[in-house]
């Protein structure tokens, strides 16, 4: 199987796409550290900890190699909190990455199940299909059935790393919102922490004096863990209790390095409701809560919409490291409209390439069944595909050292009408060759130098080689000699 | 049927889908139009001979309506140069639209045969599906069979403007492409106005000292026209002559008002070839092309790239403003990315919101298809629907009046769980309604106050509706009213 297989799936051994050596080892990092732990009786087991004692641990040395960036800037990112290793110390089959500026553009796909749709299997399908084409990290939303059991299994299953919202498992054993409390809400993390989670979105931000703001809102709440807190706080009379508790959580984080992804709770459901007081007022109290978690040492990332008009993308990315100090910006999408149910993928891999463009540091994915539906296992691939698109498209505009190498080599083949080379380096090499295959199947057609487009008598590219040659003989101008980034491109996918 | 439907199909008669009424007199308009002529010798068709002379045609009459701004408004854009209104007089079944960037943005889908795949009602079928999903040009690049043949069809079936690349037929008609000749070409051009095509696309600007300049580039030339003439100029070691002749090109184009769409011969094939000096060195060509086609009062809009990344695009606008003067731009993507074959209508899509929102005035669609072979009828409705889209977005971020209503109201039947409205709203009907049905088919969930992806516990606009209730209660903040969009918005989809 070709194709992006940046993972190994399942043991965390071996090599990968990316052409580095998946550690071996975890297990023994995390051991001794925990020996260390022992001996000093420092239990904080952050990345960020460690990263501020001036350590260099060996996930900030793995990342920095898959990075191609040295393991002191990966430090530095880190101990400064724009950087994240999201890397549960329970999270063993884990093949650490990261989320920052300073590193390349990621992506993350959410899968779970829902009460009325899909099972454990399901889930795991999903899983693997996300993390072959490209996903690099995972969210469990599981809101249906045994969902300690499905996450168990999805953690057990993933080199990538896993995060949830701890709040639908805490509502999942109530049986009204209001019936929710800190006490519940710590029982829930502290057993998904030990389980090896390795991020939690916790809606801390949305007070309730910033509720009335939603009033003039045409989809007022869209944020799943904003409206649950919203409904808890109206029905009390009473703060977010994760606002009032927030030292307690930061604890559960620090022992077991989960890292925080401060949900937004009060993002923009429509364009109409982008960039709004409530959606400002709240991303402040995050900033606040940012600078709160880093007094421990604690790893944090910020939450963005959405839907977001075009014109206002950048500002959403400047707003959000002006107020949170540029800890590491991951947003969902965002559409640029909402018109098109069916086709979210599209109206948001064009926010989310402009996003990640103007650097945010991971772009959440959306499938076409976006708003419809739960995504099955075709949805979450045409999400992966679509954002793999954004993410790099994102990692080209903002020159990131090689981002272009594949491009130029995949340019290069197709001008050169090496039609094998050219589906092996792109994203879904089954799909580009199914396509070419669709009208010239043969093997004779895989070094034609035209496709069913135009035809020999109408390419271009076969009368651009002949204008090569006249600017060869007449101007003695030579051709870009590529040979050695095609080579390493396809050296990286086979 | 619904959907888009922006247009009767065929017949060029009865009500459509945005409101307004598809005249059914352009045929008298021409004949009272000739009458004139016949009276005062003057032959020139053209909008723009019109406009500057201060009168207002049928045609700008019917735009103006059709995109909600004065009459006057388009008549003096029209005379500027900055809006064109691309309608041959003898394409009686035209539905007059308008190119510019003070009208909504457009989209054009690309159709046509090969010498290897594709015939007439294969084609007719295309042109359908780009209409009903919302293409506002077509343009026929068939290249095999019996083109004109497929080009009358074409014409008598199409209410949208027919744009084609002259050159092809030129082309198909002689052994090799150094056999090619101004006479012929004339002849060719000729016919085709004639027959009613209301633009077209002609390399006139890819002169012989700008071949040196791509020896340089990943993929040299990739446009088909540009390519036919940088061969035919190294073969014969002469200027491009349709450069040379260019004023004998505009008297045909004046005589039945065909616009011109000047041809990016030297457009970049990736995205390591964007924004070079052979691409700026054309354009700046181009814009002396466009003055020496204004001085006959003939129409003209230029051709833009392509492949370009995300930090380039702004650029290619402001230099075509600047070295064109504001004549519309109508650009093809641009593809942020090379890596995607198979998704090419995503990555160009991202590129084409962008400079839609920059200015660009029309967006030529890319189908998954691209690179790898001659799209169909599925492809030709992907691209239609990413690029509708990418067209709506861009009018958002401009801010074009009335450009988010509809968004407004998809998203407040969203709010309000009014699920057939919202896929009623949306730009693919049937599409949405699968997706929903898939999980949910009963009609019971049509009204549910949730859908597969949360299901009735965990669904965030549920919680929500009881937060209004608290606001309305406790502030006395009440929801917006947007009764009055969603029955508009309600009435332009049925």
């Amino acid at each position: 199987m070709s194709g992006n297989g940046q993972h190994t799936h399942g043991n965390g051994a071996g090599a990968n796409g990316n052409g580095y050596k998946v550690p071996t080892g975890r297990a023994e990092w995390i051991v001794k550290r925990k020996a260390e732990a022992e001996r000093t009786g420092d239990w904080n087991m952050s990345q960020m900890h460690f990263a501020r004692k001036g350590l260099i641990t060996e996930e900030m040395a793995f990342v920095a190699q898959k990075e191609k960036i040295s393991a002191e800037l990966v430090r530095s990112e880190v101990a400064k909190g724009t950087m994240i290793i999201p890397a549960n110390i329970n999270h063993v089959e884990l093949e650490p990455m990261a989320i920052g500026v300073e590193s390349l553009c990621k992506i993350n796909a959410n899968i779970g199940n829902s009460a009325l749709v899909s099972n454990v299997d399901e889930e795991l399908r999903k899983l693997h299909t996300a993390v072959h084409f490209g996903a690099d990290t995972v969210m469990d939303l599981s809101t249906g059935g045994d969902i300690p059991m499905i996450r168990e299994q999805i953690l057990r299953h993933s080199p990538v790393p896993i995060g949830t919202v701890p709040l639908y498992e805490a509502l999942s054993r109530v049986k009204r919102v209001e019936d929710l409390n800190i006490d519940l809400y710590l029982e829930v993390i502290e057993e998904q922490a030990q389980q090896g989670v390795d991020y939690f979105t916790i809606h801390a931000g949305v007070l309730i004096q910033y509720v009335p703001l939603v009033a003039k809102r045409i989809t007022g709440i869209v944020s799943r863990g904003g409206a649950i807190m919203a409904q808890w706080m109206t029905a009390h009379h009473k703060q977010n209790f994760l606002y009032e508790n927030f030292d307690r959580i930061t604890k559960v984080m620090a022992k077991y390095d989960v890292s925080y992804s401060l949900g937004d709770g009060l993002r923009p459901g429509c364009v109409a409701d982008a960039s709004d007081e409530a959606q400002f007022a709240e991303l402040k109290t995050l900033g606040e809560l940012t600078r709160q978690a880093w007094k421990s040492d604690v790893q944090v990332m910020i939450e963005g919409p959405g839907h977001v008009p075009m014109d206002k993308i950048k500002e959403q990315v400047d707003k959000e490291v002006e107020l949170c100090d540029g800890a590491p910006f991951y947003v969902l999408g965002p559409l640029v409209t909402d018109i098109a149910p069916g086709y979210d993928h599209i109206t948001s891999a064009i926010g989310a390439a402009m996003i990640g463009w103007h650097g945010a540091a991971m772009l959440c994915y959306v499938t076409p069944k976006e708003h419809l539906g739960l995504p099955n296992e075709k949805d979450v691939k045409d999400g992966i595909i679509a954002y793999k698109i954004a993410a790099h498209a994102a990692d080209i505009a903002r020159h990131r050292p090689g981002a272009r190498d594949r491009d130029d080599a995949i340019s290069h083949a197709r001008y050169t009408f090496d039609w094998d080379k050219q589906f092996a380096l792109s994203l879904d090499p089954d799909t580009a060759r199914g396509m070419h295959d669709e009208t010239l199947p043969d093997d004779y057609y895989k070094e034609a130098a035209f496709c069913s487009m135009c035809g020999p008598k109408f390419c271009s590219m076969n009368w651009s080689s002949k204008v090569d040659e006249f600017n060869a003989k007449e101007h003695g101008l030579k051709k870009p000699d590529l040979t050695q980034i095609v080579t390493e491109q396809m050296a990286l996918r086979s």
